[in-house]
């Protein structure tokens, strides 16, 4: 046998049951160098042991990390059980809105963690035209639109095509305090009032016990408040509440995608490291990095229900493993950069540099095995067929340049391979983490931008009242910001007034070609 | 003043008439490195000016690149006011498919440069729900769906919703013998032929005169061909016949557009390349990469409606950038990775990295001033202020840390300013090939991946003879492919299959835990 298929034969794992494989084949690793992470395989084993059994494994918040664990015990809760009875009755016109109208849509409120993971999984499970579809094709489950981000213009959209009337609001923020997620909350009963409904009669949260959203809603009495534990993070979040009910009201079966998830923990649970997935894909990020992130993971699904995936992977590797900090606070600048889209389409697009340009990656291919449909092209092939021969043949190419790949199979892609995919990566991310001593389960980056956002704020409310006191005035930030007393904010006042002169009839700008500078005027 | 509002004054260029600005200030270069790039800036200055007088600028291929200077005229044109014509006979109900009646949507079968801009057009300017809008509401334009792969999943997906007969299809492939778009014509054509309606009434071909796409329209009387300039590359055809048609049925000011482009064209003229966008950026590019794209380019635009912005602009660049050799032979693996979404969504997802983690990228970041809607939050705030009030913070934070961004800033996002970020990067993109000694306008690595694929599907067919000949088989790949007479190709016929397996009722495979590899049964 020659040396490349007896490769393939040693390092590819498969799990029989679920017919699910990922194969580390085509990457450049040695044998000695797997070996010689022995000491961090003992280290993630054990860590991944104490996390399992409720340990602190977010040192920074003082807090367990519980996803890994609670999906097994989930299906069993009161909880699980009157989601499932809350999206029945949703589905069957025994919940409605303030009118008596069955609800045909749902918006899910959420940003981050409370958006990508259901809006993966809507796109895998319902596909790309579910909103498009009768109430008879739907089942009479729910339509779904998503607002993940505080843009007046995506708001705009979704009010174009919204009935108010007929549609169940679902409000995620586990902190309860997101400010845009209570944006577009506040914007959102804004929108019911003037139209005389009550928003209250048409929503429905997922937040921590006592939140400012738990105490919000169960004030205004809404139709549901579901809480949301401490111990799950956002971007870990979707075995959990966050990813239950937006699943359950839109007919996709989360029973089955925790089965796969528990089913991917087992294996991952492995003794083993070179028979579990996960410490083997850990393992094969740190040597292809060099423990440092230093090549791109690129991932490219071979299905067009699977385009979401690299963004939700995204979020899980980059805001789990992008640390400046390690655990005994040296500073390591740590990441794991992450983009792709889907294959064969992106043969066309960035693939040229993959096989030509910088060597700075590994592709991690993920191929569905089972066609949707057999779609005949010539007499020999159908169309699944070249989907197939484009992964091969993308794979011998990138072999043929001594470039880097991983792949999975999955038999098919429901519910449960799903489930299956997002607890690999997950357990690969806190595996990852172990061996470069950081903490995966925080984000103390994120505090930075949101303490400069809101001196941004600060800032402006100070510049109305200052304006309101100077009256008209006229002339380059610069100036301005010296006539308010701020002289070291010109460039923030500066964007400030950017923006509001397309905004508000009282503030407008000529640009000055002698100082390069717009000139601001201010009635 | 101090010193980082005269950067920023120093290194912000504006053009007054559209209020399009961009800001390098947030970027670590020094004058004298800027300065240093003078002969490149001479080099670029001249090579543009070579390739808009009619130079052959992709040696490779030995051709002209139009893609610039075209534009100008192509508003002129006896194809543009048939496009136009076309699209409103469509609109209008003077053409329809044929049973008669009007058609309502339009799929577009086209993969990478015949798909990624046409996708950016319609979710920039149609916005995300145009589908779901009524044909009043849509004033009689049509709905827009896109084959853009080759996989069966996505055709069974959009059979699920298309009504054939008042469907129009736009099938576009600038050599005529794209292998993707060719599956889903046939596809088409098939599913058309069942329903006892003919495709050729309800298609239009987009391709280069006689190409095989050309030949096999013309012969079956396809509604209409348009005709594509063998000198437009596929990645920067957005602004010519293969974004026109696709912009046109649906309602989109494609004059517009090709306006904003020609607006940056003639501001990315300008001789002094330190008040040229174009010539800055690629000089941005350059220097933070160290000439070799040592950074990743992060594309972050604080606007719902430009999510796929990253997606166009990582074909663009990457398929342009990323090649092996340069003009003069030698290696230099050279490319330019790209990613993003949208912020300020992916402050909750990736940029916890970019503010903490690795320091190997910079961000640019695109604000559209103008608020679609004005949302009140509070007393003095509203939804837009808080969306400004975060790329703020989010630059501050960044800025504190050292990390490097560019801010591309619209007073609104319409064709016109969408003409003018197209033309921006495509010219940048142009001047930064030369700055390096790269070819922009080829992509040869496309076409090992593409030779390898039709090595996979050769053996297929040799396969699918000897199984044929040998009658029940049982092994592993490796045992088959010594069956078969080719013991080299052992993992090739493994992935062939498993891909048969659970495609084909004849092929059965059961895991073999012993041997760590799967046992094929052929009847």
């Amino acid at each position: 046998m020659n040396s490349w298929i007896e490769r393939n034969i040693g390092y590819t794992l498969v799990d029989g049951e679920s017919q699910f494989s990922i194969d580390f084949a085509g990457m450049k690793f040695t044998e000695q160098e797997l070996d010689a992470l022995q000491p961090k395989f003992e280290r993630a084993v054990r860590e991944m042991a104490r996390l399992e059994a409720g340990a602190i494994k977010n040192p920074d918040e003082n807090r367990k990390v519980t996803h890994f664990t609670d999906r097994v015990d989930y299906p069993k809760t009161k909880l699980f059980t009157s989601v499932e009875k809350f999206a029945e009755q949703a589905r069957t016109g025994k919940i409605t809105g303030e009118t008596g109208r069955k609800f045909t849509a749902v918006v899910v409120n959420g940003i981050g963690g409370s958006a990508l993971g259901p809006e993966l999984m809507q796109f895998v499970i319902n596909g790309p035209y579910w909103n498009e579809k009768t109430d008879t094709a739907r089942n009479g489950y729910l339509k779904v639109y998503f607002l993940d981000n505080t843009d007046s213009a995506e708001f705009a959209d979704l009010s174009e095509v919204m009935d108010p009337e007929t549609t169940l609001h679902l409000v995620i923020s586990k902190s309860g305090g997101t400010q845009e997620t209570c944006n577009n909350m506040i914007a959102m009963e804004e929108l019911y009032a003037a139209r005389k409904l009550s928003f209250a009669k048409h929503a429905a949260a997922i937040t921590m016990k006592d939140s400012k959203l738990d105490k919000h809603a169960r004030e205004d009495n809404w139709l549901a408040v579901f809480e949301m534990a401490e111990s799950i993070g956002g971007r870990t979040s979707e075995t959990s509440i966050v990813g239950h009910v937006p699943a359950a009201v839109t007919g996709v079966n989360f029973r089955r995608f925790l089965e796969g998830a528990c089913h991917m923990d087992e294996w991952t649970r492995t003794a083993d490291p070179k028979k579990n997935p996960a410490m083997m894909l850990a393992a094969m990020w740190y040597i292809a990095g060099e423990g440092k992130g230093n090549r791109n993971m690129v991932i490219v699904p071979y299905s067009d229900r699977l385009i979401l995936l690299s963004r939700y992977l995204q979020q899980l590797v980059m805001e789990s493993l992008g640390k400046e900090l390690d655990l005994d606070g040296h500073v390591v600048h740590q990441g794991l950069n992450v983009f792709g889209n889907k294959g064969g389409t992106d043969a066309h697009a960035f693939i040229q540099q993959l096989n030509d340009g910088r060597d700075d990656f590994f592709a991690t291919f993920i191929e569905v095995l089972k066609d949707a449909e057999k779609l005949p092209i010539t007499d020999a092939t159908d169309m699944g067929t070249y989907l197939h021969g484009f992964l091969e043949g993308l794979s011998a190419a990138l072999r043929g340049k001594g470039r880097q790949y991983i792949t999975i199979r999955v038999p098919q892609i429901t519910e449960f391979e799903l489930g299956m995919l997002i607890a690999l990566y997950e357990r690969a991310v806190a595996i990852y983490a172990e061996f470069i001593n950081i903490n995966a389960f925080h984000q103390p980056g994120v505090q930075s931008y949101k303490l400069a956002a809101k001196g941004v704020l600060a800032l402006r409310e100070k510049l109305i009242k200052k304006f309101y006191e100077l009256g008209k005035v006229t002339g380059t930030a610069a100036e301005l910001a010296v006539k308010v007393g701020c002289p070291d904010d010109a460039v923030e006042i500066g964007g400030l007034l950017d923006k509001s002169c397309v905004n508000c009839p009282h503030i407008t700008r000529t640009f000055c070609e002698k100082s390069n500078q717009w000139v601001y005027s201010i009635k």
